[in-house]
């Protein structure tokens, strides 16, 4: 597989430049996603994770972290709160502290800025209870000046009008902020945009997706809490409230599967603004299953829509029960990381949803 | 719904100017495609045709073509040559030259080229039965440094092949080139990116389409003729050198299905130079039947992989068998025209694939 190089025109002359090739990246959080995200980069060419940070230190090589042994130092290191509870301990130090190629420190994610420039993307795998948690996280890095691509894997709408409140100071600086590039948002609804092409007007977008994690709560604290924000009977401030052990009884209560219909997920404002169609028209729900790996349902998205030609019809994407929700945010994470840099590289700046990186529909 | 802007900064100060809002574009070719890219183009935003011409004459109107006059007025204008056959003449005048809008010339193509300077992107939508005539119009446009989008529907791999050797030139004026942007390569291919997201090693990528045509090989002679030039005893150069009554011999031999398998389809070397898999691990089939309308089989694209996590699944992607051939080509051509059109904004420049223009995988 020979890797693909693409040139940009130098504007007063025709000598041409390199403006995508390998790329470097960090970690800020080594829950869930910070630990997969590290991992999934490994099996992919020219990506070199450089940096990872929590709250109790930072592991940073320009050359390219020893991910293996990162994973192995921190192992545990996925706790309700960030990374206080349930952190691996070598030694003295705690979570990536742990590390050998860390150092502890109380200014972890100024760590992270101060050396940024040599950073090309950098994943914000932060918990994001407060809503305008990872919003903030990007006013630091813009008032640093940084030039790079910021990326998050959130859920929920609300954070993405926040950012659009910053888009000029991220503009200011250079930073092209990729929102909600997990599984949903991010793969689903960059399936939502492709499915799309084939109709000249858009009338419904259904995603439905199926979670297993016989794993539960203990290895999936953020993911669970904020999907138990999505209930009926509860939002974001009551869950992120909860003991674990108030978390553990709603699931007792649900014999490990939560079922959730028209969910607060970012895919509608998301599918909006990429132009695919009304948010109104978008239908977010699943169906988690804390007590198996198996799949409690087919995650599918379907789009329907009316083609230029008068038929009306509908289009589907699926994935195979087989694929984790671990592989299905991680590998899109990493995909749109990768997008974000090239554009960054073009000179695109400002706010971007995954389905805007896909082709116009 | 609100139109996005992106912005971009300019290098030398903080100020922010808009890269991407409305596009013009021009059409080589009014037979099937070319006459349907046309059509759909008047149900999107933000995209305005200014320009279509066969060999016959030229109609350019730089505020917008009015489509449905020229349509009428080229109505029956689907030839298997290229546009001498079978063209509706209105008074004196055939093919485009029929419109109210056009003028006759023998020169359509170098009056588009002429007038480039106001078009963003050109869909080149003309019979390609010298492997090589895409690639030589293209290199007349580079030759009067065209700065722009120039884009094809093409199938064949060793196209894509002669347009790489032509990148410096493309690069050195300013084109980006899409090649394959229809269904399959394009549509499907994009599809083919986005399944695969989900693993870190991708292992088999099935492409597999059906397409009803009850219209037949009378209303889409290119098609039909390529596609049979895919059959076990065919190959281009006689597909190319057979009689309508020959071709429509060979039809009726095959009781109206057509039946194909490991095609040589551009699918394969596309999703190679996007990173996706190797080319020998994709396979292209489907079946064409000229006397239903509807779809002797589903189109479908399944992506078989590894996932970080040691799992083998396949993700798939399915057409509605309602949504026509038409509207999976001319929709995507005017997506990834789009797309095209912003990277070639940002400074992008040479020979893009569909699945290049997808999130990296």
């Amino acid at each position: 597989m020979r890797s693909r190089l693409t040139n940009t025109r130098d504007a007063a002359n025709t000598t041409t430049t390199t403006i995508m090739t390998d790329l470097t990246f960090a970690v800020l959080g080594t829950g869930g996603i910070g630990r997969r995200a590290l991992d999934v980069s490994t099996h992919k060419e020219g990506i070199t994770p450089v940096a990872a940070c929590d709250r109790n230190g930072i592991a940073i090589d320009h050359d390219g972290l020893d991910v293996d042994e990162l994973l192995a130092a921190t192992e545990g290191n996925v706790a309700s709160d960030g990374g206080v509870a349930a952190v691996k301990q070598h030694g003295a130090e705690k979570g990536v502290a742990a590390s050998t190629q860390a150092h502890p420190s109380e200014t972890p994610i100024e760590d992270v800025i101060a050396d940024s420039e040599a950073i090309d993307a950098v994943l914000i795998a932060l918990p994001n209870f407060e809503h305008d948690f990872i919003p903030r996280v990007a006013e630091r890095f813009a008032a640093a000046n940084y030039e790079g691509v910021l990326i998050d894997v959130l859920k929920r709408s609300r954070v993405i009008e926040m950012l659009d409140e910053r888009e000029g100071l991220l503009e200011e600086s250079g930073i092209t902020f990729i929102c909600g590039a997990g599984a949903t948002p991010g793969l689903l609804t960059g399936a939502a945009a492709l499915c799309a092409q084939s109709f000249v007007e858009v009338e419904a977008v259904d995603i439905h997706w199926g979670v297993g994690l016989k794993s539960g709560y203990a290895d999936n604290r953020g993911t669970v809490r904020e999907d138990i924000a999505h209930l009926p009977d509860y939002d974001i401030e009551t869950a992120s409230e909860m003991s674990d052990n108030e978390i553990e009884a709603v699931i007792d209560e649900h014999d490990g599967v939560l079922g959730f219909e028209d969910m607060e997920h970012a895919d509608d404002v998301l599918l909006e603004r990429a132009g695919i169609c009304a948010a109104e028209d978008v239908t977010v729900g699943g169906i988690l299953d804390l007590r198996s790996d198996e799949k409690p349902t087919t995650t599918t998205v379907s789009v329907t829509g009316r083609t230029f030609d008068g038929e009306q019809g509908t289009n589907t994407f699926e994935l195979d029960d087989a694929t984790s929700m671990e592989a299905n945010v991680n590998g899109p994470a990493i995909g749109y990381l990768k997008a974000g840099v090239r554009r960054n590289r073009a000179g695109e700046y400002g706010v971007f949803g995954p389905a805007e990186l896909m082709p116009g529909f």
